[in-house]
């Protein structure tokens, strides 16, 4: 499995390496893995600027789906024997990268049947984020919002969502055949912002359907240019950093203007519920799974073979998921 | 009195003209100003980065106080006549910095007995202001705030109303002088931006004191260093631009610490109150007038010295405000 060296170093100094079976310990799991993708958030990981920062070395992935092949013990553990799931890795473990996964099995969801190992390996970080941030653009009864990186994964599911709830997406992508996919997948407004008057045609948008809150998964100059593009009292919210850059915020925006920049992470989002209200998210999200929060596949590769597929993926994020599958032939 | 004719060169386009005494129209009236002070918003103003741009040629000033001369009728602005006031300059007429202008009645304030016209001069921007950030501590039920720019008058406002309402106000000040200054007014904590362990003093103190709000009147690398000190959770609200650059977010501060940048200003502030509401701010902010929040002066002026006062007063923003005095010998 690949094993992570340094987080200055990254993608770079992931070695393939052999490690022994974890052991569950109480109220955890091992789930055997059928499938983990390759998310923007795990290049963050690797890359040493994600939330979670794990002692080196240590296996990569945050999510996966696959059998419980055995537990530690615990009332919940044990239930989930045999049983399919979906799953995130634990905070304190290796990750999904690999041929077994110990996690808590708080953080295993059983598939329901007709869901694929491999829709239910991409379960949780695009479909439970982009139902995270539909849940405030709907909180904020929002007509429009705004959203960055709009041809990733994430972006097309925030589409399809906000095309169910009546919230119009305007994406924003940055090279025209993204344009072209957007408007193939119903997309009514998407902006490309290397087009020279990309500011005008964003602000003339954000005033013509009240567009007043945006979600940057880019930052760097781009969220300048969304605060210039909203109206006054307008809020953005950061929930990822593809430019890699810091975000130069002119002060009048959020003096004289009175915009918001606030931020949105999964796991504080999901910290943020109750249990009921997580098994409902959770219910309408598998639901969901096979239509408006589906995931394209580009390729399957094998563990062996996840410093090259990250290398890919790099270059190119819009042509669909990367999917490690551990324990079949690629 | 002092013209603006160019946003571009600022303080070096002001001249000194002559211009007819302005006619209120219906619901204004003519205030024959006493005393108007030179603040940091209107070196904002002057240099085209506030939140108001006005008409060229223009006479600056944002407050002042004086006597109302004459109305161009309407009920408020009759019950005014002969009355003392504090004013606001209206916005989209000349401003204070003048021997008249022309306001609306509702921008007014009756000064009391007992507040003379210079304190009357200073008593909206900075006084509301420090009031406005107050209130928003004591509505988020802060247990200390950091402030920057915290030897300005604003700052020593906060640190009385703080000592007033149990919040303890952090300064975070630039010179070892402006430590010396705010100790001898009762502050406890004081850090300096220009020691090596800033960064770690302020880190500490925001953990020891529990402070989760941060008022930023300097903007640029501050902001940054302020959210790289606060811990997860925390707001920062920009009121100022004192370093006129834009602030440069690292990601991580909004997306996995959930930190949240937003901004005050006084318009909106006052905007958001209904009448009554803002009479009793208005009568609390009055009432300390010649205490918590007064302001100190360090020299009067003539209205022809302006442009040199402005000068005078970029260079150095601790020792107390100049006040513009148009009616009298300076």
């Amino acid at each position: 499995m690949p094993v992570l060296h340094s987080y200055e170093e990254g993608a770079e100094s992931l070695r393939v390496e052999d490690r022994p079976v974890p052991r569950p310990g109480r109220g955890e799991v091992l789930v055997r893995i059928a499938a983990a993708p390759i998310n923007p958030s795990d290049l963050a990981f690797v890359t040493g600027v994600y939330g979670i920062w794990k002692p080196l070395p240590v296996v990569p992935g945050l999510e996966g789906s696959g059998t419980v092949v055995a537990t530690g013990g615990g009332l919940l553990a044990r239930r989930l024997r045999g049983t399919p799931v979906a799953c995130a890795a634990s905070d304190e473990r290796d990750g999904t990268w690999a041929e077994y996964a110990v996690t808590p099995a708080l953080a295993c969801f059983p598939l329901p049947g007709g869901v694929s190992d491999e829709q239910g390996a991409m379960a949780l970080v695009n479909p439970l984020g982009a139902w995270g941030l539909m849940e405030q653009a709907r909180r904020r009864r929002a007509r429009a919002v705004i959203n960055t990186a709009a041809a990733s994964q994430l972006g097309r599911m925030l589409l399809r969502l906000g095309q169910r709830f009546g919230i119009t997406v305007v994406g924003v992508v940055r090279r025209a055949e993204q344009v072209a996919l957007l408007r193939s997948l119903g997309a009514t407004y998407v902006v490309n912002s290397a087009e020279p008057d990309f500011d005008a045609q964003l602000r003339d948008l954000c005033v013509r359907l009240d567009a007043r809150l945006a979600f940057d998964a880019v930052g760097g100059d781009m969220t300048e240019r969304l605060l210039g593009a909203l109206p006054r009292g307008s809020r953005l919210t950061l929930y990822g950093g593809l430019a890699t850059q810091p975000s130069p915020i002119l002060p009048h925006h959020p003096i004289f203007e009175g915009k918001v920049l606030d931020g949105f992470w999964l796991p504080r989002w999901v910290a943020s519920k109750n249990p009921l209200q997580l098994l409902l998210v959770q219910r309408s999200v598998l639901a969901l799974l096979g239509t408006d929060l589906r995931s394209e596949v580009r390729d399957r590769v094998a563990l062996e073979a996840a410093r090259d597929a990250l290398a890919a993926y790099t270059r190119d994020m819009t042509g669909g998921k990367l999917l490690l599958v551990p324990n079949q032939r690629a």
